[in-house]
């Protein structure tokens, strides 16, 4: 029976089941491996920028077109300006992308394991959407991508695999789709062997999304970027000014030219992530993990005997935090972003103690 | 006849009307009155913080749960944590509302001259909607809001009219709509007699959206924030987590709690502008202007013989910007922020010249 004068405001509140994001714990003494950030600090030139910023100017909107980040990132990528769309990371940028370019009514595209807020966008804009199988070996197969579609999504390096799919493949996935529009996700490629966005010039209906969170050591200044065809582009801004004039405040717009501009930092520190990557793949492997090859600033790795639950729940009593997805066919991996050497060497020393003890 | 091999991907990009921002002239010479900015630089400590931010912490994500600002803003209102949600602004905030709190199928009601984005916000989020006329003065008519309705989005003051309603009559929609969330988006309601913020502890289903970008002099960062009941807050959050968990960047939190903590110069700036507004209202009588009474940080004014739109634009030729917009009902008025007292003298100068010569 109904109660009586029971009001029903409630009723029309939207019901969700919220994403968990990685911990983001205060405590300076963890070893944080969960988030795939960067453990070097931004460029020095950012640093500065800050700490000389015109404050008075806050009072002022920002530049509504984020101008100066726009022609930063142009010119790094020898793209036109008008090829450039900047957003509040790249989240904010994948979801406008899926507000603005999946109308067909047909469903989209993307494989069974990626980053986990395409269904969500999909189910927030009432795109239909169907997942596409990754192979045993955590492949892609471009094969599943040749049928009518409303328009693909793929992380490339893929998370949390952290497995890099060729340049060749993603043109063949793209060139099977000229009624489609394909959004590839990079937010990893710069430790990868090379992006897509050169192909961007022969296809008008590919976009690239990239990020200043990982490879740029910004994830606390919420920069993401769309490159592709002027059409595609003044579709985004199109769609963005319609509902929303000014995103981008004005100290990351700042923040990000300096993040740009020094391309020697840039690819110093790409460097030595990779290195350390190497050498982070030859620890797991020593203490027995396998693990894909990885593209990313993160491996995806799993043991030959230990549950990776529980190696999840003995690193987080222990201060090392990695992440850890329960989820069909990849909850015996963990994901784990590549860090300082400081704090790999802390993470396999209890490893090894641990597998050894056990 | 339809072109063979015509591809189709074009078809599936969504359509819109690109609203239209207040011009951002990058020339300092310009009098800058068409987008409602505080003509005072933010609190001295917002300066302080930016200036030593500790870059390196960027490398981070930021507190998702943007705890800092949300504490100080509970502090300063006298509310709960969890009664504060924070984000990129009140048009992100608003947005976020419109999505979380309006899903009854029914039509929401809001005035027809208005902030010109909840519309957009409704196709948007598909949410039908219904306006209400505001009388020939242009004031609300409380009476149009008893209806059945999916929700209620109430400006107080209103924009661009600058009319303030009494709390009262706020709280007599309100309490006419046990059924529905309210929202009042508060955006100029420091330059108003009092805010509806109290009504918040009587009533679970009303909502107050205010920002930083007009009395905390702070567009250019980027903040808004909503305060209500914890189940309201809660919905709010929980919409946010799902599908974009980083918004608020982090010299936005650190910024905006500078922003907060200062009481003492945010109330007199607020009253410098007020007094700036009476002598505006002063100067623009004598030069033959009407103008609803304001409780906002700008007048919207109409002249007794002079169109709107031919002072618009001599204005704009004599680099003075103020706003006109082409709209039924009002396209005989501007909408004018009140700056500095030189800038508005010289708006003043400027339009006795023009007016007498004319």
């Amino acid at each position: 029976m109904e109660a009586k004068n029971k009001n029903t405001w409630e009723n029309n509140i939207r019901r969700v089941t919220p994403y968990v994001p990685g911990e983001q714990p205060k405590n300076g003494s963890i070893v944080k491996l969960n988030t795939n950030e960067n453990p070097y600090p931004p460029a020095p030139g950012v640093k500065i920028a800050l700490n000389n910023i015109d404050a008075d100017s806050l009072r002022l909107y920002p530049d509504a077109s984020i101008g100066p980040l726009v022609e930063e990132l142009s010119r790094f990528y020898e793209v036109d300006n008008d090829q450039v769309f900047v957003g509040v990371g790249s989240d904010d940028v994948l979801a406008m992308a899926f507000l603005t370019f999946f109308n067909s009514g047909k469903p989209i595209l993307f494989p069974d394991i990626t980053y986990s807020f395409y269904p969500v966008w999909c189910e927030l804009y009432r795109i239909p959407y169907e997942t596409q199988p990754l192979d045993k070996d955590f492949r892609i197969v471009k094969e599943h991508y040749y049928k009518d579609n409303g328009g693909i999504i793929i992380a490339n390096p893929n998370a949390p695999t952290s497995i890099y799919e060729d340049t060749s493949d993603i043109e063949d996935i793209v060139s099977h789709n000229p009624n489609s529009i394909v959004i590839i996700d990079e937010a990893y490629i710069d430790f990868a062997k090379e992006s897509a966005l050169p192909l961007t010039s022969r296809y008008e209906n590919l976009v690239i999304v990239q990020t200043f969170s990982k490879s740029r050591s910004m994830a606390g200044m919420r920069i993401g970027y769309a490159i592709g065809s002027k059409k595609l582009i003044k579709a985004l801004n199109d769609v963005k000014y319609s509902f929303n004039s000014y995103t981008l405040n004005h100290t990351a717009i700042i923040a990000g030219v300096e993040g740009v501009k020094d391309k020697e930092y840039f690819n110093e520190k790409i460097q030595d992530i990779i290195e350390l990557r190497k050498y982070s793949e030859k620890a797991f492997k020593r203490l027995g993990f396998t693990y894909p090859m990885s593209g990313a600033n993160f491996l995806f790795v799993t043991h030959e005997f230990i549950p990776a639950k529980e190696l999840y729940e003995v690193l987080r009593n222990n201060n090392i935090y990695v992440r850890y997805f329960d989820l069909p066919r990849i909850n015996n991996y963990l994901r784990i972003t590549i860090g300082t050497k400081q704090q790999m060497d802390r993470l396999f020393e209890f490893l090894e103690t641990y597998i050894n003890d056990r």
